[in-house]
């Protein structure tokens, strides 16, 4: 019983998915008399939490309920009072939580106000599941930093290119359809010069009520065309970094910054200081970013330990060749024992494709 | 219903896979006034047909009984008589079949027996799971060559080894042992002298009751020492296939000849002759042969047309480095649309690992 309320709050977290950052997803759900008087969700940075929304809903019914909250509820004051207070002012009488909150500096206050305020608090009802639901806030909030998806479409035989350079299409319709969805949910996207220079991409979501992401493009000598499509088309914001002093035309900078996009220099000498770029992108309040390059940037990526997640769309083909390219190149590892430890979370079928998806197994990810 | 049936005698069928080779995997179920009156399947070639199993089972209530074939009855004499003939003998009244018989030369030659002796014939039923069950016979039937699975083991980025050839272990144990089981279910097990070289590989079924395949390496030059493990465990027969003139020391041949090692010619003048290596193992009724080489020899074999199907098993980490090997190299495809099609049949967690199946698409593939 409890986990059915504590499913139907994370449904309803789940479901805002993409639209709360850089919040995490929430849900809560009221219960009395075993009966379902209230069910709320955060829906958006800035207005109400879940459990004010549900509390609404409840009006004077909340008094002597039960609340299911996915997240710890808070222990600060934002457009509301803090929301453990909130419960505790309305009467609720037992608290169910899935998870805490992951902050070390705030992890556990909303359970003492709730405990202080003679609630009944329960923790771990589904947990996994509610930490798995905001795995990008948990990381994030914890290591001031995105969290990072690597994303890859290969062949069967590991290749996401013939040796030509000729890629398209390595996966079907369907699996590029569901990109779109997944740069839709990530707040930037990031690839390396080369591949503006090579397909002069939009990278924007191309699904219906696709959020666009913010381009960064990793370009440490400034070799992205003014006449790109990202540093023209207008439909979202696009940064390119560089390295400290990087080498171009004197005038490019300045058309460049004319046609609208932000220059960030790093501090790395002759290439973009990539630790520097993503602190940065966290300090400008972006949470997730989606990684499409190629082999160099993604090993480059993975060696900074700047990566939590892959996704990798396999095509039923084979490409062949010694000399194709993979996603993951670099210098890579002597001994197999040195090899990177992901853990699979799940394979799907997309189209014809497999989607394979994994986490990098470390202490640092929240996963 | 009749599927209820159907099933039964197809389950019959695949729990003998592995012991019946050369001959197809085939079931047979009879039916009386909805009792089932006798249950059998083919055990071993040179052994009773799936049907006089089930006839014998029987005996004299076969009269005016329904039979479920997974494959067309026969209509040659074997150590019975046809099996088309002796249902009609026994009086069998109906004769549902999965599938009709592969090999073009006596394909509806078993129904026209049946139906000339008065039996009621419809066919059809599960067809697709029993053109599946038998998909290493249909092929080596129609195209009197070896089916050929190709199995690699690589991570996630798609490497079958570290830039220095470490490959110690990508995969499970449990992948590991799922690789023996597929060993023991094949006629022959394929490797090229660089295995042999580099590993000293066994290339034994270690599992359970496994049956070892024939060892067969591709050794143009006759390099496969005179002490390596599969020239002197004499635990299964080991084939050595080299060029026309192989270049090796004179002695040689002698000496691995009197170690019990086949040592066969082909006609390739630098290079084994892949084709009439396995148009040789089908006369030495081999119709199954594991692949488990590196990338030169797979792309070999891809390029001539010799492979059927794929299993991968996808191990959750990465490796990295552009100099690192892929299970298929060779000179590969320039444009994506020369990429060869496969189709997956099979995603299935092994372990930590992922198995995967894929056929390739082809006219010439039973699937």
């Amino acid at each position: 019983m409890q986990e059915r309320y504590m499913r139907l709050a994370l449904d309803n977290a789940k479901a805002m998915k993409g639209q709360t950052d850089p919040n995490p997803l929430v849900g809560c759900v009221l219960v009395k008399e075993g009966r379902i008087i209230g069910v709320g969700a955060h829906l958006k940075a800035g207005e109400a939490h879940a459990e004010i929304n549900a509390l609404r809903m409840a009006g004077s019914e909340a008094k002597g309920s039960t609340a299911y909250v996915t997240l710890e509820p808070c222990s600060h004051t934002g457009r509301t009072g803090p929301c453990a207070v909130e419960l505790v002012e309305a009467g609720v009488k037992e608290v169910i939580i899935a998870t805490l909150d992951p902050n070390p500096l705030v992890s556990g206050n909303g359970v003492r106000i709730l405990e202080e305020g003679g609630v009944h608090v329960q923790t771990g009802i589904l947990e996994k599941e509610a930490v798995q639901l905001n795995d990008v806030f948990n990381y994030s909030i914890v290591n001031r930093m995105p969290y990072v998806t690597l994303k890859a479409a290969v062949s069967l035989d590991g290749k996401i290119a013939a040796k030509s350079g000729d890629s398209k299409w390595i996966t079907s319709s369907e699996a590029r359809q569901d990109v779109h969805r997944l740069r839709s949910e990530n707040q930037a996207i990031i690839v390396g010069v080369d591949t503006v220079l090579k397909d002069n991409p939009s990278l924007t979501a191309r699904i219906a009520n696709g959020r666009n992401p913010i381009r960064v493009i990793v370009d440490s000598h400034l070799r992205t065309p003014v006449d790109a499509i990202v540093t023209t088309d207008g439909l979202a914001p696009t940064w390119i970094f560089t390295a400290a002093e990087p080498r171009h035309l004197p005038e490019k900078q300045e058309r460049l910054e004319k046609a609208g996009v932000r220059l960030v220099q790093t501090s790395g000498t002759t290439k973009v200081d990539l630790k520097e770029m993503m602190a940065y992108l966290y300090k400008e309040s972006i949470s997730s970013a989606l990684l499409e390059a190629g082999g160099t940037l993604n090993a480059a990526f993975l060696e900074a330990q700047l990566v939590q997640k892959l996704i990798v769309y396999v095509a039923p083909k084979l490409i062949g060749g010694a000399l194709a390219p993979t996603f993951l190149e670099g210098s890579g590892i002597d001994k197999m024992a040195d090899a990177l430890p992901l853990a699979f979370s799940e394979a799907t079928q997309i189209g014809p494709d497999l989607k394979l998806t994994a986490y990098v197994v470390s202490d640092k990810a929240a996963n």
